[in-house]
């Protein structure tokens, strides 16, 4: 009489974990990739390694907690810009550098969260100062250091969490070209020059410029050699390292056009944001775990495709998140996303009035709460049963609607609830 | 043996509809804050309309809907904006330029969420040719017009919904005194300037340059003049009104540093985040609806405390919103925002189980599919009225999360359910 459908968080479509058995595939797309734009015949593997500023203060926010650092799911931001980072395997060192006062946090995060790659550099007091510090770490001649040369660098920033692989492949690919490379936007606004009275002086034309976003890549003894060369004024008001290398190595970056998702969270509006759109991302994986007793095929397939529907899921491979959820039982997968298990009960109300059933599923209150603190998020729900086909139409389409907004919401006040469709 | 708690939505903090009595002193302030600022002595009303393009296809978005006419909270979008903008009682006229395949849609959102002083005005096929349309119809010499040529013209974007009657006094009266007026905001990334082949010229200083954001003001008489005289260059590729002061009426803008809400809706995270940010303003609004019986006075002292952190409600005005709560059974109040109303029972778990209770109470399923037609989202809640001091608390901070997550989520899929705390 029970019926069993799991949803959400186990392998999010982007930005997920690094599989250990993609890797492989991963690299060699990527170096093939490379040699295919010309910067290298054969198959040498490039070594890259990525530097990530995250010594913000968040003042824009209007929050006490540095933007980078703020809870998006209960889990901190920089977290899910790590997990992009390190889906691209190829990536062999991720430096990223905080305040001396963050140092600690952010080595729980990546204790906690289970970051691999990772090395921690303690920030300068400005953006430009702390790039320099990374790029320091990464440098020859630092002694008793792990970490050796790259020959291409990667800046990203720890506030963007959203970007593909290909866009790294990319900025990479035209960096070993050029000396240096940076995704770039349209502008949303047209930027104007104000004079020194608070008046307009002039105008931009809007599709003459762009804004400079990330992730930048760089031949690392360009950047390298353009830090060590540049001014204290650069280090203390400039915003852009591809004007650095412009000024200092004369190199011009290649601009590379990116995606909406580059998008930098600035202001508290883009956590909301953030929040939504991985809300949105990790609600496509469900896992649909059905009883196979002939008599409850037909119901049970019903409420698939009703589901499906209601969750909008394009393509799901269902056999792939059943893997996932047997890994589940033995990893510690809601690590990174909190999963959410509806438990569907099906009742002819007909028959028993729902009220004689919830007596005994009770106790699912309790069990409820000991699984929140294993971070999954369970809930119970009796659809009606009903012999009569409208109402089961009815009734399966309402607990396809309940479960999807479960999944969506993911709403821990609400667990251990009973609910009725 | 029954107590109501209502939540949500009758007045938000910002944008609130227009209020009749407010009214008069909205105008006198305005004026006076007009006159404080020297634009003219004595009480004289300026003549203000404003004037919102409309006429965008939406293609950042991504989605075939455009986005002024994009669902927020199952309300387009634009709706907000014009319900923000009507706060300030001194527009005389407010002109919404949509092209004529939208005209239906616009007048039925109208009339629909009771919008007031709308004239709608046919687009043309760019931003410049739109809002130049909407200046005609302003302008005195159109015969069979109700509209009268003002003296001060706003012009804003429709996909603007967040923003205070405080920054349209500021552009009015900065346009009073200058001719032309702006808000503008610091830039969020740096901008640069591509060569032809792709790479980068070079970098503009981020702290010399802002981006121009709406609102803006003009004398008429300046930007028509503007208008009339601009190029067809102009008029297709131009995006900033400013500019077109500045070219043909030799009139330099007064720029008004405006705070991070007039941000512009324009990818699919910035409708998650105007979605997030009504919820929140609206969930502010809570109005506790308490049985007064001598020995329930304890217990329902108790919820209201906890409820008041859980929402972080800072300064619940009860009367004002009791009073509200009055006018909504006479009134259509529900039209701009869904009210949540959650019906909270006590019971003592120790005597009666709770599905005893829920027995009886399933009538408010049916009771909730009724009521949500009119826009009000009912839920049930049952709270262990336990005489042990520690479970009661526990169970009333349970229940103060639950209430607090339905208000919150005003999440559609769970009314009429019955959940327990």
């Amino acid at each position: 009489m029970e019926q069993g459908l799991r949803g959400g968080g186990s392998r999010p479509a982007e930005p997920g974990p690094c599989l250990s058995s993609q890797c492989g595939a991963d690299q060699a797309a990527s170096v093939s990739l490379l040699s295919a734009a010309g910067a290298e015949p054969g198959s040498r593997t490039l070594a890259v390694a990525a530097v990530l500023p995250a010594g913000g203060c968040g003042e824009r926010m209007g929050v006490p907690t540095p933007k980078q650092f703020c809870p998006v799911l209960e889990r901190p931001l920089i977290s899910y810009t790590l997990q992009a980072m390190e889906r691209a395997c190829w990536i062999k060192d991720i430096i990223v550098v905080v305040t001396g006062e963050n140092m600690e946090a952010m080595e729980n995060i990546i204790k906690k969260y289970k970051h691999k790659r990772i090395s921690l550099v303690e920030a300068g007091v400005t953006r430009h100062r702390s790039i320099f510090n990374g790029l320091k770490a990464l440098a020859d001649n630092q002694p008793n250091s792990r970490l050796s040369k790259p020959e291409v660098v990667i800046i990203h920033d720890a506030v963007r969490p959203f970007f593909e692989e290909d866009i790294l492949l990319k900025v990479v690919t035209a960096a070993k070209e050029h000396g240096a490379a940076g995704a770039v936007r349209p502008l949303v606004s047209t930027v104007i020059s104000p004079s020194a009275d608070g008046c307009l002086d002039h105008s931009l034309e809007r599709a003459r410029h762009r804004a400079s976003e990330m992730p930048q890549a760089f031949l690392f003894d360009v950047i390298y050699e353009a830090y060590q060369q540049c001014s204290d004024y650069d280090l203390e008001f400039g915003t852009e390292c591809l004007q650095l290398a412009l000024k200092y190595c004369h190199i011009k970056a290649k601009l590379v056009e990116g995606s909406p998702d580059l998008w930098k969270v600035t202001y508290k509006r883009d956590l909301y944001a953030a929040e939504s759109i991985i809300k949105e991302r990790i609600s496509q994986e469900i896992c649909i775990v059905m009883d196979t007793k002939e008599n409850k095929e037909h119901i049970s397939h019903l409420l698939e495709e009703v589901l499906k529907t209601e969750l909008n899921v394009k393509e799901p491979d269902f056999q792939e998140t059943q893997k996932l959820m047997s890994m589940l039982e033995e990893s510690n997968f809601s690590i990174l996303y909190s999963i959410v298990v509806v438990s569907v009960h099906f009742l002819d109300f007909k028959f028993a009035s729902p009220s004689q059933k919830m007596e005994s599923l009770m106790c699912i209150r309790e069990f409820a709460k000991k699984m929140k603190k294993r971070k999954v998020l369970l809930y119970g729900l009796i659809i009606n049963y009903s012999q009569d086909e409208q109402k089961l139409q009815e009734s399966l389409r309402q607990g396809a609607i309940i479960i999807a907004a479960l999944i969506k919401e993911r709403n821990s006040a609400l667990i251990g609830q009973l609910l009725v469709a």
